[in-house]
């Protein structure tokens, strides 16, 4: 029997990993009755080629043919880097500069002319490049003739909510270094400290655990840093759900809200804890058992073949039942994997049935005025079976005091 | 006569300047004809409000009317947050949740049509909220049947292209945290050190000064810290334009390329130099001089009253006469101040005139394979009669040279 040699250490996305993604868009993109399709979002692009490049005033488009030909069109900034970096292209094209004599978007009808998709069934995720940081151009629509075009917006929206076994490899990894970040978070939060200076100095060391422990191989090309931060969330500013960093200080008393994460390859996983600055206090004590039997609810109520209303709606009973409707602010929670938040959610309206392979983050809430808010986040996979718990940080009081 | 005392330091936006840009974009919603107009884009709320909310599948939407009354419709999550830092809010609407039972853009028609605005013309940024975070909702267009709509995509964008004198304040000010960080960045670069090492000690020195200096009244709710990297561009990576972070190590003889900005209240400037790891070689000198003459001609053609193509082509005669045309790859600069990139660009095909208050990047570059990038970018804001060099971090040989 011939020996094999396998990479355990993960340092890139594999060519295989894009190229299976790409068979899966190309299935849909056949049964859409299209020959092609064309990408203009930088989030689809990224998870087509396994690579991040830096879209700005200049497009950046990419194009799979029916038959696995893949195409990209760059500004010429672009060129070198792309080639350099871009998986499986088989045809790179450039245009100068934006605004420049010739528009990037007649570059792009050149290009879909010779590659024979200007005419017929295409595909495209948008009617256009979109308006960012100052771009002006046509619609697709409009620049070729004898297109028949077809706009699949969700189409990778939809096949990212489905995460590969190389993709649960990634998350588990971010765990980890979310996992650090948050401890290290926990660690230095100390009465009278700024929260910038504890989350920079807790993100700062474990980015640097993470990149010594993955070593000098691991390519942190679709952004570097672990990190944990409070958002602003300290004290009675923990009221609000979605408060912004404000450099507030630390208080004995304080309830905290925290979020961690590590992008790993592109992928991230959500961790959110309650911590309490010094021993709580018993009304404290009160709300975060109220938080953690929510988030057990939901945590026992998924599984594959039901709604993800369903999740919503058990947890819903949980807020009504004990009477604590004053406190809700937000659903249970959101898909993720790739983007901060995804669909599909856990929200009483989302009646998307739950499958193996999707990521969601388990994340109801209490909001308390002039007490703060209670809410702990862990992200989760869905498995044939039931569910894998990805994030794993304690979450008994004992665990998540600081500065006792 | 009386004393007036006012406040010189800045530490949030004030409602006057809120109403200010208020009023413009109101002037311009009656030359189109609307009674009033609608905004989706999280960018023209924070312009609009002074605030910085968090959108995500959760629409935000601010409505202003003709005569100055202002509408914020929200999530319920961030119902108490944005009425708590939302500036000159006089309505201040909610929905439950997305995907709740009842879509938010019911929420919206309900609200439009309390305001009298669901009939005759009505402006919009765009025909309904993006497909944002997994978000999915009709267009605005056909919700109110009787109103008729017109959409204005660029009318924010066109309004801040012009920075008012207290945006020029925060951009001065966001200058010095800037070189700050830029600063620390060159002293702490270091033979065999790698580049996330390096930024993340000089990026959390420098915001920790800014936030001790500027004390704990200041709102750092729009972004919180002061940064200098190297995206990667580093020895021959910074042959690459828009390389991407790497955790590359630092190597004697490396050309460098940087990257450094201090969001102030939502406003940001852009710096960024060529650095040299130890003494450079004749071949390096020769480029960087290049790159430092074709930055001095693009300073001095800027003015007000000529067209930005003018700036660009001024820059492309300096590479054509001097047979530098391989190793251009960009445009000469773009406007900057709230986003990264804006529109107009110093660009040869960008006939927009420069005004006084305009505010630019200059960046024209040389990119020499094997060997790395050469590209020096500064922010200037338009004056009555020439520039204002807002950042000025050193450009002398002598003073860019790290771990001589």
């Amino acid at each position: 029997m011939t020996q094999t040699i396998t990479e355990g250490h993960i340092t890139d996305i594999p060519l295989s990993e894009v190229l299976a993604r790409r068979a899966r868009v190309l299935q849909r993109v056949a049964e859409s009755g299209c020959r092609g399709m064309v990408f203009f979002s930088a989030a689809s692009q990224t998870y087509l080629t396994g690579t991040a490049l830096i879209a700005t005033e200049r497009p950046i488009v990419l194009i799979l043919k029916e038959d696995g030909h893949t195409s990209l069109l760059v500004p010429r900034l672009e060129l070198e880097h792309a080639r350099d970096c871009a998986k499986g292209v088989d045809r790179l094209e450039w245009y100068p500069e934006y605004p420049s004599l010739k528009h990037p978007m007649a570059y792009l009808a050149d290009l879909l002319s010779s590659l024979d998709l200007d005419r017929g069934h295409v595909a495209a995720d948008s009617d256009g490049y979109g308006p960012h940081f100052g771009y002006r151009g046509p619609k697709l629509s409009g620049m070729c003739g004898d297109m028949e075009l077809t706009l699949l917006p969700r189409l990778v929206e939809e096949l990212k909510a489905i995460k590969s076994p190389f993709d649960l490899t990634l998350l588990r990894e971010s765990a980890r270094w979310a996992n650090l970040a948050h401890a290290l978070l926990q660690e230095y939060t100390k009465e009278g400290l700024g929260e910038i200076e504890v989350s920079d100095r807790a993100s700062h060391e474990a980015t640097q655990a993470m990149l010594k422990a993955l070593g000098p191989d691991f390519r942190p090309n679709h952004g570097t840093n672990a990190h944990a931060v409070y958002r602003g969330q300290i004290g009675p500013n923990s009221y609000f759900p979605h408060s912004v960093t404000a450099n507030r200080v630390f208080r004995r008393g304080d309830t905290l809200v925290t979020g961690a994460t590590a992008p790993v390859l592109g992928c991230n996983t959500e961790l959110e804890r309650v911590l309490f600055l010094g021993e709580p206090r018993q009304e404290q004590v009160l709300f975060y058992e109220h938080a953690l039997a929510i988030q057990d609810i939901a945590l026992h109520t998924i599984r594959p073949g039901i709604p993800c209303a369903q999740v919503d709606q058990a947890v819903m009973r949980y807020y009504e039942e004990n009477d604590l409707m004053l406190y809700w602010r937000h659903h249970t929670g959101h898909s993720v994997g790739f983007a901060k938040h995804e669909s599909p959610f856990f929200d009483q309206n989302d009646q998307t049935i739950i499958q193996p392979g999707m990521v969601f983050t388990i994340e109801p809430g209490l909001y308390v005025a002039g007490l703060g808010g209670f809410r702990l986040s862990d992200t989760v996979a869905v498995t044939e079976t039931g569910v894998e718990k990805i994030t794993y940080y304690p979450t008994q009081i004992d665990q998540i005091i600081c500065d006792p």
